[in-house]
């Protein structure tokens, strides 16, 4: 301890015990120095550090005395001459903190690691190509000026965002440049940033039901009304939506590939959304959450395709091909939205991490980006089939497995009696995870579980479906 | 472009051009197949997509016919049909988005780069320890296991956390554990969470004035009604925040150094200040954002740590100390609100990121994070006096220099009859960056210019010190 912090120490000590008492005058500081055998400048370096602090003031000729209240004495002080004292308890949270503070309901699935059978929506991660990531954020990180660690783009790094461009354009059909790309923390800060621009508090919004929880959380964390619009075999019911909320201000929907059901919205419903949207003046959030795994058929062309009044922002994110503890996604909004996006982000969180961004736009243009969605899309083709096959074989004809041929997850459609959540909290004590759909619903809905193929190897795979058959069947043996 | 590719493209150009007409029978794939001398799975795939996407439709006998309203027909008829039609613009914004989309008074001159004579706020960037950071992030990401690169804590990650917490109990007299830290995405993400947390639209909140725009455009985001609380020599004046809102939800205040005044929080206000929140159970939001830079006296003991019923939220960042384009900050928060905070954030982006985190908390641990704190300490405290020199020299008495013996910045007082909007946009034609006093208020203030030095080098000091009295004095020349 520097000696004049240790001469500090001890002066404040004597101040709130009481030994100096308030007013009383203290050495000067060349006598103190002289008393103790140090500098004058380390005794005056404590008395300032006391003087700041409210300990000691010093007068206009230079004296240095007591304050007349320390501070510690005068916060006791205070709180001991009020005889109705507050209460002793935090200040309360906000009502939509309340309202959603129990409301994320895998999040202790989600986040727990290390991923097993059946964790949902993960990615092969032991396949993900390390050297090459690290190679290139190495180069990035070597030959980054000063300016690049300063405040970025709040809409995000340019290369990024003509990346981003690029493949969408060619892979995916939107039709956008890069001056309408938003780089985004991943798909849910997509989602909370478009519902802090497009809707206001008390706004209706369509949500898919079943549908991604997540989504719903964001735009009720931001005021909406969230009206429950039925998913059928075509994706979301379009002339449901219009008799429950003629007039509501955005529709949110997985179109490609609906999260959790797996449908593709049908040409139809597409054009009737979007006509919907036109008539009513009212946005389509187009969530592409994991579209890039097609195993048979091309994509279908995006709703943000289609638009032709700029009514539709697309958003999709890096964390289902990358890895989630990447933090990347984005949204496509049209030209006139633009600045809003730009501008709201600045609040949120200023802009996105430049080294991050930087070594995803190398990723993406040096090909190692769809180099890796095709190597994972051979790799979860064959999860896939594999899972059928094993769940066919354990559970026979009790179950229907449904399995489009697309993304990360199947369904296990359960006997109509059973209850999923119980499902879900049987396959838990069987050591695997287990999403009941239920949890994605609204309203009540037929019972099942969503069981993740991606992220897990062929021998989890093979334990797992043998595992979760024993931990299952006894639900229904006992029913028939 | 691949076969199946070639005919899927001439068939759906057929069908929209109308030569196939809705109904028509195809051939079979087997004959179709034999004609264009490929396999016939290269015709099963086109005819495959083309029915997923609506352009054809398959009977039950397997034939396949030209669908009765393809994609694009539909939409353009159904847009030709309504004469009524609506307009062709987007939908409206928010009325949130449109109220703040004006409001972030300095966003060109903070995200421009390089950074110039004198961007205010900016580390010193071209002595970061570049090496130190890179290997330490190439460490980590040569052991990261796949769990490490899935969803993680969505507080943060644990060993960020600890290295938090112990800088801050240790540098700061905090109060705190890693059960307390909540890892955000830089400052301004933090204002976000808490807003979000604390408060509810139209709940009203005491803003310092003048205060920080990006404190009141994220508290306003989240539906504050500010009401702009006077500060004076002692920070904060409690007696007229009391007068104005008495029950206000929350207070945000900068104790240790308020921006832009550079003021330090008496004693005797920090009391005052707790005692009204104990009173009204409201919340104290206390933004510590770069007191590390203090050159002659310890930084005063935070409001957290006197804090005595968990009113206080603590917060800072990383963009200081480290580089801004790293987006680390957090909140310290009482116990009793830790788990609505860690809710609240899953909607916002849900985790951080980890190599970030991770590699952050190894530059903490490791010494590193000090002894910058230190190096930096040193440039900024000569590159301070250089300026003050400088300033003197070049304006004579016509300004007064404010420059505590803290912090990135001083303020250059300009003479009363001047508009320091004129003054800052004189000093931008020159060339130079300067912050004028008026855009951090809400009432009328004395003019003066918010000018930084930490992040400009001392040659760039100098000239820019001429040039900017050259650029100024010409505004009160006249006017004398």
């Amino acid at each position: 301890v520097p000696l004049h912090r240790q001469i500090y120490d001890e002066l404040r000590r004597g101040v709130l015990e009481g030994r100096l008492r308030p007013g009383s005058q203290l050495p000067s500081s060349r006598k103190l120095a002289a008393d103790l055998g140090v500098s004058r400048s380390t005794v005056v370096a404590a008395y300032a550090q006391l003087v700041t602090e409210g300990y000691l003031a010093s007068s206009l000729r230079g004296a240095t005395r007591v304050g007349d209240r320390p501070p510690e004495a005068a916060l006791t002080a205070e709180a001991g001459r009020r005889p109705d004292a507050p209460s002793v308890g935090s200040p309360a949270l906000s009502r939509r903190a309340g309202a959603t503070s129990s409301s994320w309901p895998v999040y202790d699935v989600v986040a727990s690691a290390p991923a097993r059978a059946f964790r949902t929506s993960v990615p092969a991660l032991d396949v993900f190509p390390m050297d090459v990531w690290g190679r290139l954020a190495a180069r990035r990180w070597r030959s980054a000026s000063p300016a690049a660690l300063a405040y970025g783009d709040s809409a995000g790094l340019p290369a990024l965002r003509e990346a981003i461009a690029n493949y969408l354009t060619r892979a995916r059909a939107v039709r956008c440049t890069a001056a309408d790309v938003i780089v985004t923390a991943g798909s849910q800060s997509a989602l909370d940033l478009a519902a802090r621009v497009l809707i206001d508090p008390g706004d209706a919004v369509w949500m898919e039901d079943p549908g991604y929880f997540g989504a719903a959380g964001a735009l009720a964390a931001n005021g909406a009304r969230l009206v429950p619009v039925p998913v059928d075999a075509e994706g979301l019911d379009v002339d449901a939506g219009r008799r429950l909320a003629p007039k509501a201000r955005l529709a949110f929907v997985t179109p490609a590939r609906q999260l959790p059901l797996g449908v593709t919205m049908s040409a139809a419903r597409r054009a009737a959304l979007l006509d919907w949207a036109a008539e009513t003046s009212s946005w389509i959030l187009e969530d592409d959450y994991d579209s890039e795994f097609r195993y048979a058929t091309r994509p279908l062309a995006p709703l943000q395709s289609l638009d032709r009044h700029g009514a539709v922002i697309f958003m999709g994110t890096f964390s289902k091909v990358m890895f989630p503890a990447l933090r990347l996604g984005y949204l496509i909004v049209p030209p006139a939205a633009a600045a809003a996006f730009t501008t709201a982000r600045l609040y949120v969180d200023f802009c996105p991490p430049y080294l991050t961004q930087a070594t995803m736009a190398d990723f993406i243009t040096g090909g190692h980006f769809e180099r890796h969605i095709r190597r994972m899309r051979g790799i979860y083709q064959s999860r896939r089939a594999l899972l059928v096959r094993l769940l066919e074989h354990h559970f026979g004809g009790d179950v229907a497995v449904d399995a489009p041929d697309a993304g990360m997850n199947l369904i296990l459609w359960l006997p109509e009696q059973v209850s999923d959540h119980a499902a879900a909290a049987a396959a838990g004590a069987a050591g695997l995870d287990a999403l009941p759909i239920s949890r994605f619903s609204i309203r009540r809905v037929r019972p099942g579980l969503l069981l993740g193929f991606s992220g897990i190897r062929e021998p989890d795979l093979r334990h797992g479906a043998a595992r979760l058959a024993r931990a299952l069947r006894p639900l229904w043996a006992g029913a028939r």
